[in-house]
């Protein structure tokens, strides 16, 4: 019988998910507190860590210590690279990038790619984008979006420079000209997106085998007119989290965006208007509408001290974007693959869609957690040989993972056609 | 009689300059040899640190050791304000912000607020500008500019966000936008510039004993037009210094540029006209003219390897910005104060222009320089009396300055006239 313990900073909200299920102990758990650390450790057969990802090293660490393996959703940093040798010499497995993206992109890209290689085929483009949003019955107001994951990490999506690979010559695009770059992407039965580049589509060419594909683009995808509103809040720097405003204690919305703009040098403008032309979006569009819906231009106090302007804007859309009861979301990934083929220029779409069933069994609960599950339950039987750190890139790994997934409705629907002959 | 030390990573280039002076010694200095470091502050009565501004503080930290006084005209950072204390207990002083900016920007302002307040004014406004540009007979390229400071802090100039208030609003500029939000300048005999605002306009409130000011702003001057052309650069991310570009060594100029814009979607329009669209400005005007220029659509190698945008960029304006034999540069600093006095609103503005002799004797040379000597002498013959960290924001230390650098033609034209009665 599987055995599981659960530890939170603080059970409470825990308890009553839990009371039906009769394999689970939840305790509250410290990963500060080293004695706990080290007990907790101690006493499991294999660790999963779906901590905050800054923290996943310290239970790392432990773990080599005691000679268990780890699981976790979180991509390998260079503190992780660094424990591989140390793990595989212990005969350990620290499988990361388990979950849903990174994870299930991983195993289903490799999947495609393993096919088309089997079948002769040459890879010459591959793009893929992954988007957690709402379910088309949930998706109630103008940006067709709502928190499914950390909302901090939301506001802060796309800072740094985007990198990516394009008919063989690299490409660069600056934090401030991501939102306005977008690709279109179609999805039969779901409509319409578009996606903004990932920070990095290049260091992933290596593990997938295609070190030389002359293309290649990971990135997000939203509905269409997300990006365009939200680089709105980008060009006036509402994103920015590395400094502190003055007197966040004293705003409102509207003085907030007030903060961003050029003083006001026309009589009789309204806010929406100077922003409108400093932005330089039409002041009765939809881009405006999102704008406005967020409730931007009230005289609504912010109510927080020593506040980044970054997190004055992820309170103010925590109050519109969380899910409300029975609310649906939607997970979208879509891979394109162009490859030649028996002289054949051809094109693979792998597509994925899985709902949620309400706002707490969410699609982005179960696309992060199964494939975190399976694999561990895979580690424990035995059946997974990989040693060090390690991401599911092999079949080994993907392929029963992937198998399983479907008996969850968590499948992808594949096309191949052709290009052009 | 005076002697003087001058020690340099390499001597080679400063022995011609300074054959014909008699009192000063120059030798090979590596401010990392702790030895060297140790015996030249040792037999020093004060100490001038004019290196890279992040070795001053290991100099510092000698110099309290050896109860030795320093003067730096570097931006006092939170490394310093920590030595406070223990250079006052030691009764040592060290003088920072002692050159042009920050330097002779403070002394002037403190001299002219002193005389506001003197007079029972009331400051509302206060605006200084600065740059470091040339003087109009070398005014050569359609820049109307070339380096005559450290090429690298220009091309990172603004990086971060400007901080300012106006009219009791506090008002915060992303650099994304910071070269469209220029203010005008006009000097009287020189004509027009732009200037656009430095990172931070509010810490100097308290020091400048204008807490409760409604407006001030700090800023950075250049001729019309270079911040229109310069934030091409800032649009693509060519200034970017935090990643390192893939393939720098196999690329030209042009390609440079390609790596910052989407791929061509239309047959036939040329790498101009894509950058262009790209930007925003007009394909045939001022603006492409002075990016045109800089040879940016040449197909000329970059000759570097793992390089940042921001180096690359560096080393294409090295080649076409840097003084000639014989240019002259100018330094113009402009303050402008609104004030309130018996009723009436006035404007006082004083203004700085000083040229260079020659591309050796610039005027950057001079206005950093000699308030950093004429501080240096007052020092020694033990006539300031301030000790502990200290910029120069007295009475004590800026009079004597400002008149002293009038014998050196680096004096201040003041106007003062009703705005408004």
């Amino acid at each position: 019988m599987w055995r599981i313990r659960i530890g939170d900073i603080s059970v409470a909200n825990l308890q009553p998910l839990m009371q039906s299920v009769t394999c689970v102990d939840i305790m509250n758990f410290d990963v500060h507190n080293e004695r706990q650390r080290a007990e907790e450790v101690q006493q499991a057969d294999l660790v999963i860590s779906l901590l905050p990802a800054a923290f996943h090293i310290v239970v790392a660490q432990e773990c080599l210590k005691q000679n268990k393996s780890l699981i976790t959703a979180s991509y390998v940093t260079p503190a992780f690279k660094a424990l591989h040798q140390e793990a595989k010499e212990k005969n350990l497995t620290i499988l990361m990038e388990s979950g849903l993206d990174p994870g299930i992109d991983h195993m289903s890209a490799m999947a495609v790619i393993q096919h088309i290689k089997n079948a002769g085929g040459n890879i010459t483009s591959f793009k893929s984008f992954t988007g957690g949003l709402v379910a088309p019955e949930s998706d109630t107001n103008p940006w067709q979006y709502k928190f499914t994951w950390n909302p901090r990490n939301v506001v802060l999506a796309g800072q740094g420079t985007a990198k990516y690979i394009n008919n063989g010559a690299y490409k660069y695009i600056p934090y401030h000209q991501l939102f306005k770059r977008t690709d279109e992407f179609f999805v039969e039965g779901y409509g319409h997106f578009e996606g903004y580049a990932n920070r990095d589509s290049l260091s992933y060419r290596e593990p997938y085998g295609l070190a030389n594909i002359p293309t290649m683009l990971r990135g997000t995808l939203r509905r269409p007119g997300y990006c365009a509103a939200w680089d709105v809040f980008v060009q006036l720097g509402l994103t920015d989290d590395s400094y502190t405003l003055e007197d966040a204690e004293n705003m409102t919305h509207r003085s907030f965006i007030e903060a961003f703009l050029p003083s006001a040098t026309m009589e009789g403008q309204s806010l929406m208007e100077r922003l409108a032309a400093y932005a330089g979006i039409p002041a009765d569009g939809t881009i405006m509408e999102k704008i406005t819906w967020l409730g931007l231009f009230e005289e609504k106090p912010i109510e927080m001290t020593g506040a980044t302007p970054a997190q004055v804007l992820e309170k103010i859309l925590k109050d519109k974007w969380t899910l409300s009861p029975g609310d649906k979301d939607m997970i979208v990934m879509q891979h394109l693959f162009e490859y030649e083929q028996d002289g054949k220029k051809r094109v693979i779409s792998s597509t994925l869609v899985t709902l949620g069933d309400d706002e707490i069994h969410t699609a982005m609960a179960k696309t992060v957690g199964l494939p975190v599950g399976i694999l561990a339950k895979l580690l424990l039987q035995g059946r997974i040989n990989r040693r060090g750190v390690v991401i599911p890139i092999y079949p080994e790994l993907y392929e029963p993972v992937l198998d399983e997934l479907k008996q969850y409705g968590i499948d992808f629907v594949e096309t191949d056609r052709v290009l052009q002959e």
